[in-house]
C-alpha cells in the first residue's frame, strides 16, 4: 500500500501545474508562483519516497517527466506569457515558447539517454523555472528576454549540473 | 537531415497545446479548440513520418508523450475549465482535474508497459480530448459532468481500442 505515496506525491506535482495555471485564467499570478514552488517541494519528495519505500519503477520515472513539462515547463511559461504579453507582445510569446520548447527537449532527452552520472546533463527544468520566476521580478524586460534565451539554452546544453535528489536513482533501481 | 522531421512534428503538437493555452487566456475559446485539433494532426503525422524517415527513437516516443500531455491533457482541461468555471464553479474544476489526471496515468502506462499490440489499452488521450470538447457543446453541464467522468474513466481502463496510427511501432523500431 505505502508503494503508492512516490505515485501520488507526484500526481501532486501534477495538480499543483495545473491549478498553477488555473489561478493564472483568473489573474492570481501570486498564487500561480506558489503553487509552482510547491510543485517543487513534491517533485523532491517524490524521488525520496520511491527509494524509501523501495517503489521505484518505469512508470514512476514516466509519470515524474509528464508532471515536469506542466508544473515547471508549461506553468512558468504561461505566467511569463500572461505577464507580459500586453508590454512585450510577440516576444512575451518568444519567451514563453522557447521556454517551454526546450524545457521539453531536456526532459525527453533526459528519459532517453540515461547517463547513469551523479550529475544532471543540462540544467534541470524545476530549477530553470525557479530562476526564471525570480528573474521576472528582478530584470527589466529586455534583460529577461535575454535570461529567458540563457535558460533556455542551459537546459538543452550539455553542461553538468550537481544533482542533490539523485532524482536517476529512481530507473536504476526500477 | 530527414530524420528530425518526426521530431520537428511532435514539437508541432505541443505548440499547438501551448497556444491552446495561451488563446484561453485571450478567451478566444474557438481558437484554443482549433489549436487542439490542429495537435491532433500534427500527433497523427509524427509517427508516419517516423517510420517513413526510418527515425523511431526512444527520445521521439518521450517527446511525443510529453507532448500529448500538454496538447491533449492540460489544454482540453483548460478550456473546460475556464468555459465552465463560473457556472459550475468546483465541479468545473474536478471535470478538469479528472480529466487531465487519468490523462497522466494513460500516458505514463502506455510508455512503462508497452504491450506491443496492434490495440492501445485504455482509451488514446487525443480521442478523449476531441469528445471532451465535441461533448462539451452538446450535452447540458450536469451529463458533461457525467460524460467527463466515464471519459477519465476510458482512458485509465483495460478495455482495448482499435490503433489506427499504430503508433506503438514507434518503440519497436526504435
Amino acid at each position: 500500500m505505502l508503494n503508492i505515496i512516490p505515485s501520488l506525491l507526484t500526481i501532486g506535482n501534477f495538480l499543483c501545474g495545473m491549478l498553477s495555471i488555473f489561478s493564472v485564467l483568473h489573474q492570481r499570478i501570486g498564487k500561480a508562483i506558489l503553487f509552482i514552488c510547491l510543485g517543487c517541494l513534491f517533485d523532491l519528495l517524490d524521488g525520496r519516497a520511491a527509494r524509501k519505500f523501495k517503489a521505484t519503477s518505469v512508470f514512476g520515472k514516466e509519470l515524474d517527466s509528464l508532471s515536469d513539462i506542466v508544473t515547471f515547463g508549461v506553468a512558468p511559461a504561461v505566467v511569463i506569457y500572461n505577464i507580459y504579453s500586453e508590454t512585450l507582445g510577440s516576444a512575451a510569446l518568444f519567451m514563453a515558447l522557447i521556454f517551454s520548447i526546450s524545457g521539453l527537449i531536456r526532459l525527453a532527452r533526459f528519459n532517453a539517454k540515461h547517463s547513469g552520472l551523479s550529475t544532471f546533463i543540462g540544467m534541470p527544468i524545476p530549477v530553470s523555472a525557479i530562476l526564471l520566476i525570480v528573474l521576472s521580478f528582478v530584470l527589466k524586460p529586455a534583460y529577461l528576454v535575454v535570461a529567458t534565451i540563457l535558460l533556455s539554452y542551459l537546459m538543452v546544453s550539455h553542461i553538468r549540473f550537481p544533482s542533490f535528489k539523485k532524482k536517476h536513482m529512481r530507473v536504476e533501481k526500477g
